[in-house]
């Protein structure tokens, strides 16, 4: 994936394990790459919310001293992605509040459209606001409710709310997930002996050695308590419209979400690209890691050998040193080296995820032609991105998707390569099972949920701009 | 001062200088000893409010880039005591939030007696509470109130506050400073070319080459913005009730508070013990830092000789190594030694300004005897500290505090002293002008506002203790 | 590779560039994978040496600001691996010294058989050792030396070097390069304009751009200076003996070294793995990244599909918080994930490039039977490593490598995989094109350089495990 | 004491206490004063010597951790000044390595006169230097002894040094301390219990509660060993040249050096000013704290009332940021604010020990000023300091020195006082029992031991100003 499409958040939730900081922490490691900037999570001991966040990798975040520091048998974590700086700090999550009902944490992974709406509402009523995510408002709209339990609060609020949103929340008795709707956004539930554990993405309860139950459905609600999980629908049903982005970047490639294996999904658009933009070449070569299962996909179908032609180096942190600037083009070769002997004089396919800004790809494919490539045809496994997402990715402005400004050939010709063969939405739809289910709307520009005015693409923009902060 | 009575807060905020933040830095610097765990600045640059925030000294917080990311011409900083630990950041000040009439910032030195009550309220309204500081309660009573202005509102809600507080707040336009009606916490005004400062001692102002206009009045409200200062109201006239621990002890000696010199009440307060405990002796010697002063009064009262017998290691930080058990007592050596060469032989009148649990003036008695001091005379410049403060001073349980658990010959004996002198209540009200204007109810258990059930002095307690947390 | 196979050292050094210490950043970039606990670089600006070491990855130790303040057109670098420990901050290189001829930088790659002789020597002759690193036994033969000029020093010095050693020296002139007669450790020249670029694999030239001339040669000695590189040759030939465990493990696969593109040579070990142990099976895996080329060559040269059927956690870092003893086997699982809907039913041929202790192989396969793999047949691209390496290679000491405690059919069921399969010594030699200019000792206990004497294999030990703290 | 006269090193050994490093942690820190900018320990636990050296405070160098990473019932460590700068770290104290007879450690305090020759020489033979300080010298002289015993080597080398030297050695048998024969820098022995402790001073005994028994001879080495302490005499006997500048204002005032007690010496400086320089005023005020002891003696003989009319902030440390431009005189003022209240129309004698540049005197004097006092009359505890030191201080250069530069008159005026006295030599000498045992030479330049060509001063100081980084 190149280089501006922003990972938003992976939620991570237990219950009923006396080791439950340290499996969440587990648990978010293997959900880092939803989200590399902040980490947070929070334990409840019987007595009191515990809480630890801070800006960095999960491995930073945390260490022995402040897991021990997280006592209890139930905790929620949260990774995310944010503009840097110490001053968001307070945007992350999970929010911990003290209200009329007692405690209460949050998690959220998705975008509210009416995030504003009901903020304006909100502060007209008195409210106050310290951070700018979307769950503080969620905590504001279930406080505000007079209802008996909290599950009734729950039935009241979440109606209200309007987007793509994956919650966890933590009572100090029960550990609740829920899904919008829609279902834009993944999150299932495992079992451990006897705990329960709810996360974005199925990996994350393989790596505690978790028994993967089900996906929680879209516009469902569970709760689980003491004595076991039970299954609210506060919500009218709607048309499904899950993330087809997860499918083909986001969700990692080990993992199981809506009903189907990443990793499969993405061989068989790697096939499917196969079909519709076949061509000569002597070996197909994956951008690593985000291309190698479209790679291998493509190459199984087409019968073209499978090569490893660029050496990826994971050593590259977040930190990394700009280069000086004649030796700029460098930063593509710090991160990728392609391999000489394996690459002159050959006709190269090369396989990759999508096209955002174009420049990385054009830089890559500029040192592909330095090491000797004599053609290269490049393959995309989705069609082309162009417009913006308001239920929780952030993609560059629309102006700066080269999709929006060039043609495809101009495209072909600013990249520098030979051909170039974007996966139709077609064929994107043929890899999924039940391509209805999904959301296109990046591609297609068909949004399943409205977001006010269409005419003014502008506000829109702009509250897709603030929303960014959200996760 | 003994171990435990903790500092809380200082304020410190300016309108009207482009150096804005810088200057707060300076401030708060001078008002390190009003709280040295937490510091906080936030400016308002004509668009946005900017906050960093940080546990540690102002000197650990604040660097040439954090100061950078703080322009605007316009800021208020706060430096804390809390108990330690990363999760109390949250609890750090100047808390800033969004409301329905914009951005807000506040910070808080002092303790309302009534935040338990006013919380319950308010989150039985469906408030949410981030933090566990009294500054948030009052940001929820303000965003709640619906008048037409900041000034309506702030005169509708502070007088719906008890208990000691001095107030900055920030808005988007005006910087604003509050005092109690009852005055129990100092705030003074100052004026540096066309900029005003609001700071609660008047070194702050020293620091900066303020010029010191005047004290905010106990009950007065003023409202400082484009055009000027004005002077608000809200709250019926009260008895004043200043807290005199900042004359024996909190405050700078080189401020002026509450009327007076600082530094010239200690002085009185060494005269006055000197009539009222004189002895015969060969030299008069302070505790350093915090007895100077009064050590300096009794000598020039007494005649006796000032020496300085003690010197104190300004090295010893807050993370200093305890020494291994054998080697205990050393921990008081390693902050004050003694100099054989004045001490051997001589009869010592000690000066301290108070006695709290007796345990660290004890091991400094018994290296005064080790150094060969023939007779020891310990004089505190204040009585008996015997009670819980409500108002704002964090200090033992009170089955800690010495002077609850012990007549005044065993804390005589207990402590290894030839002699014991307390001043009595009468001669330290004799050091200042008016009195009447005091509180003293750590000495007199006097409470100027009453908090509840007189009965209940457990549950006094209970609640003082969830007070501390606050500022 | 498996737990305890430690890299030992990176070298690059650049002369002539303006740029010159970021340059070698970038060099140690690449080279990251040699030394992951210590690095430094050390610059000439035309007056004094300048010099940076900590600590840490190369992206931790340099910033901007550490950058800035090593100044000069010449500079050379050292990655090291090092038992942690903030005290062997000293033995971190380039050292830099100042002697009789001026200022001087080394940086050492291998290990010296005859250390502890020449330091004993050195000792008793009135040096002291402030490190324990060979590279200081060097500095010391040279300033000892009283030849005319630095070169004839070398001359004199290095052929009393015994053992492997890649060398780079930095004097106020000129940037030096040396390799041991055998040749162990790689050591190539690039040119990037009118710079020179020395380092330990081609893909540090490749990254800043530099074109690869050719190997420094065994024996041989460059000096680059203002009027261009010579060569010198201080050594009587020797027969070569490479590592040809670079070829196997250590060296990145997009490097030439050697004579030979380290990839090209995996993908013939894999090919002729398959060729000595077939095997019926649906699917060809590598453990990633290290066993992907060999597991390609197995798959193309047995037709059985290549497969990526786990994926490797990246982010797993140094810091990783071990699990809770009951959740101890999920270490392995953090960093490898099987992915079940790749591996249920099927009969796997996994390729990893060697077993050391055969704990980690274990737990990898334990997961691969979770995942419901029907059989396991696991492929394995050198002979059983047996033997200790002297010459630059940390390996666990004998009795703890797997291959010399259990039979091939004790390993089999310890890993418990149904075949097992080591690619013969013979077949190991078919690969590289000159097979009798290679190092084979740690599979076949035929040492190159003797060591003293052989039938004190614990001295010889003891003297490795003291020699294990050289690079 | 102003800007820019540094301190130099603090010394401080233990042998026979199972709590060594901790009370050698406990030491440096009462010697902080001599060293603020990098510490170090080292122990030696029956077979290993432990180091542990960071640049810093003591406090900052060391915490639990490090401290138990030093075991062993024997330890040497060190305080210094250097420019700071993590290159300087290599010449933290104490040194450690390993030679011949084994390993050994070693700390200095002061300055070699011949440091250079004795350089060019060992680099001649061969010798190679990693860093500048003056202890690396003495471990070549001693590496290149050839003698049966470590003592007889410590007798043919330590007549090689000129200059000034306080000498901490370990072995691994023994703890040694040396003392030059003029007897420029102090050293003093202690005794805990059965075990014997060497400092530079008195304090540093006080600290952990050794009784002092008596100082190191100028010219003698004393060894302690298991068998006890022994006294050698290397040295030819010389003329005593103590540094008067340690009672004026290096050492602590509760220290007992050159057989004196400091403070006592200050209050006699302070007499001697009264009687040379009497005056009709109102007040006499310390510069706090380096003018505290000087100022009581003005007072006690002036019969002048004492005031503390300036308050220090001891919060300011190393890391102070700049204010910006236009507030660049509030630096003083954030170090000291004067107390209006007390000086106000006063007539005020301001007590100080030293005048250097006098810049910060006069911004001091201008504040003072501005807070109203009436008349201000300086009088300074040493005379005019002229020339530059040879033997151990830093004091900046000649030029830099106001005394060089301007008439007493001049510098009246340009400090802006009403009247100046510095104290004469003949006053100062007065104040010590032997005043021909002292170096008096930055007063009189007079210099007790010659450096090469006295009519080269050029050469001199570009000597001492590579000397100065040794310490």
């Amino acid at each position: 994936m190149n280089e501006s499409v922003k990972h938003y958040c992976g939620l991570f939730g237990i219950h009923g394990h006396r080791d439950a900081a340290r499996l969440t922490y587990l648990g978010l490691y293997s959900l880092q790459h939803r989200g590399e900037e902040a980490a947070g999570i929070v334990t409840f001991d019987g007595k009191t919310m515990n809480a630890h966040k801070a800006m960095g990798l999960v491995s930073e975040v945390f260490d022995e001293k402040t897991l021990h520091q997280l006592p209890g048998r139930m905790a929620i974590g949260h990774t995310r992605y944010s503009t840097t700086g110490s001053s968001t700090l307070k945007n992350s999550q999970p929010l911990v509040v003290s209200y009329a009902k007692g405690s209460l944490a949050v998690a959220h992974n998705g975008n509210l459209v009416n995030a504003f709406e009901l903020r304006q509402q909100l502060e007209a009523n008195g409210s106050i606001f310290q951070t700018t995510v979307d769950s503080e408002i969620i905590l504001h709209l279930l406080a505000r409710s007079t209802n008996k339990t909290f599950q009734e609060d729950l039935s009241e609020c979440l109606p209200l709310l309007q987007g793509a949103f994956s919650l966890l929340f933590m009572t100090e008795r029960e550990l609740i997930g829920a899904r919008d709707p829609n279902g834009f956004r993944p999150l299932c539930i495992g079992r451990l002996n006897n705990a329960y554990v709810l996360a974005s993405e199925t990996c994350a309860l393989d790596i505690i050695g978790a028994k993967f139950l089900r996906e929680v459905n879209p516009g469902e609600v569970v709760v689980i308590g003491p004595d076991g999980m039970r299954s609210l629908s506060p919500f009218k049903p709607k048309q499904r419209s899950h993330c087809l982005f997860e499918h083909v970047y986001f969700s990692r490639p080990d993992s199981y979400v809506f009903g189907e294996s990443v990793q499969s999904v993405r061989i068989k658009l790697g096939r499917q690209l196969a079909r519709e933009y076949p061509v000569q070449a002597d070996l197909v070569m994956p951008i690593p890691d985000s291309g190698n299962f479209a790679a291998l996909g493509y190459s199984q179908e087409s019968k073209i050998p499978y090569a490893i032609g660029m050496i990826r180096n994971h050593y590259v942190g977040r930190t990394f040193i700009q280069p000086a600037q004649e030796i700029r083009d460098l930063k593509v070769r710090v991160k990728f080296n392609p391999i000489k002997e394996i690459i002159k004089g050959q006709r190269l396919v090369i396989v990759d995820d999508s096209i955002v800004r174009g420049t990385t790809t054009r830089a890559r494919v500029k040192s592909l032609r330095e090491a000797g490539a004599k053609e290269i045809h490049l393959r995309v496994s989705c069609p082309p991105t162009k417009f913006a997402c308001f239920y929780g990715i952030d993609f560059p402005k629309r102006k700066e998707l080269i999709a929006n400004t060039k043609t495809l050939d101009e495209i072909r010709q600013f990249i520098g390569v030979d051909s170039l063969g974007y996966l139709s939405l077609e064929g994107l739809m043929k890899a999924v099972k039940r391509p209805d289910d999904y959301c296109t709307a990046c591609w297609s520009g068909q949004y399943p949920i409205p977001f006010g005015d269409e005419g003014d693409k502008f506000a829109l923009e702009k509250h897709a701009g603030q929303g960014s902060e959200n996760c």
